[in-house]
């Protein structure tokens, strides 16, 4: 984690330019903290099977923030949840105005691949990595996941539909994280399939806990605005919370299993960032 | 030109999705004609030197124009432009809201480089292109240019800026089109660097016509909203329409020179495109 930081802080996008808050507006939150999940994904994987590669694996797992950074940018924008805080800090737009909000998150989605590309790795390992993120992180994953949030608002969906939803929208990307971790090692294909399933579900997971989040904290506690998913296609208002908490511990249940499955090394690097979902049932 | 057309079609994004409108609010701008300036630089190149290689450069081209197309959608959206047409088409964020149109072109952004992922071409020439296209078409490039001009929207720059802003905005993924093509088929890097400074002015040639038509013709001629450019860093408003014809027509007059020493080959495979713009000034 230090050691991802450290190159995130070294890797801002920086450019030198007579626009005044050009390269601020592209950091800000980049900075705002946040958990690095999908980084940690990728290098606890990498660290698991080939710690040498350790250092060719920072860039890879900055494109996943840059990408995960900029969709929380063009989220909370006022077309989309007109959200004023993330992370515990202003929102760019609130900070700026739409505009530069819109063109920090355009600015971090297409420099995500400029890091892969630079990335010291093998050419046909970065080039898989950036089909893969290119793939889930984009028209056939996460924009389709907020498009379809966003079209049916107001209207609700079957169960079925809303999974459909949040696996787009949220565990596609949180899936190729290990999976491109899974491709810089060079496991063997079940084995790559077999966590980029595992990471499906631990994204449905992550969203239904997100959800209780949402019913269940204040602002403060959770760092960003809550409550304010009262119209949308949330776990909470179609099954409500008592059966959202359910789902969540029969999915923390069954990924535990499957995790307790998974290659020694691979469940030693994981353990950490995985007790905090998959064992947050039994506190 | 044809066969680029048929390949476009052939590559729309295309999700099987509940979302009623989600393939065609990705479609409609890539389908709304446009000159394809950017792909018929990149394959004329190609076409030049490598004709073997022209069915694999079909996917970066196409990357290059959906590259484009998604800042044209930005561009034009209420907080930027606030344009409701273009190519002579109703914009996306009048056709459904500003929220598809934002997730529209953050979807071709990101897709762009899936296409050269894809492509049937050498990982080593691939990476090499993710490289320049996320370079120029990002925070390096394009996005800097647009950003530059929203910020000095009604603050005058010196021409020194205003060319700095256009080289940015329009000139760089102009001149990474051509550059493109040269890796693609393998030039000398003296060679490259060439096209690539000769793309550098042909963008802002183009940029001070654009200006100049903006200028002069009306909404049906240039087939997008004109004359909305009265408080922005247009050559126009800068030095007048006088000195940006003569401008225009300096820069014209040196490209032309430039052009007659290339190969004789990309001479003949660009020289229909570039008539239009170097001899514009003589007709």
């Amino acid at each position: 984690m230090q050691r991802f930081e450290a190159y995130l802080k070294a890797n801002l996008p920086t450019v030198e330019t007579f626009h005044p808050h050009y390269n601020d507006s592209l950091s800000a939150m980049l900075l705002a903290g946040g958990k690095r999940f999908r980084p940690m994904l990728l290098l606890s994987v990498v660290e698991a099977y080939e710690p040498l590669l350790f250092e060719g694996a920072l860039a890879p797992a900055l494109a996943l923030e840059f990408l995960h950074t900029y969709s929380l940018i063009h989220d909370d924008l006022p077309a989309m949840d007109n959200a004023p805080l993330r992370r515990g800090f202003e929102t760019l737009h609130v900070t700026y105005n739409e505009a530069t909000a819109i063109l920090a998150g355009d600015a971090l989605n297409t420099e995500a691949f400029y890091h892969i590309a630079k990335a010291p790795l093998r050419d046909d390992v970065k080039i898989k990595l950036v089909e893969l993120l290119a793939r889930d992180g984009g028209t056939y994953g996460m924009v389709l996941g907020q498009s379809i949030d966003l079209h049916f608002e107001n209207e609700p969906l079957t169960l079925e539909k809303v999974k459909v939803l949040h696996i787009n929208k949220t565990a596609k990307l949180i899936a190729t994280s290990l999976l491109m971790g899974a491709v810089i090692v060079g496991l063997a294909k079940a084995k790559q399939e077999e966590l980029y399933q595992f990471g499906i579900d631990l994204g449905l997971l992550f969203q239904i806990q997100d959800d209780i989040i949402d019913e269940t904290q204040s602002e403060e506690e959770a760092g960003k605005t809550t409550g304010n998913d009262g119209d949308k296609n949330s776990f909470i208002n179609l099954i409500g919370l008592d059966r959202s908490m359910e789902e969540a511990e029969m999915l923390a249940q069954n990924l535990e299993e499957r995790f307790n499955h998974f290659d020694e090394v691979l469940q030693k690097a994981l353990y950490d960032m995985m007790k905090h979902y998959l064992y947050r049932h039994r506190s």
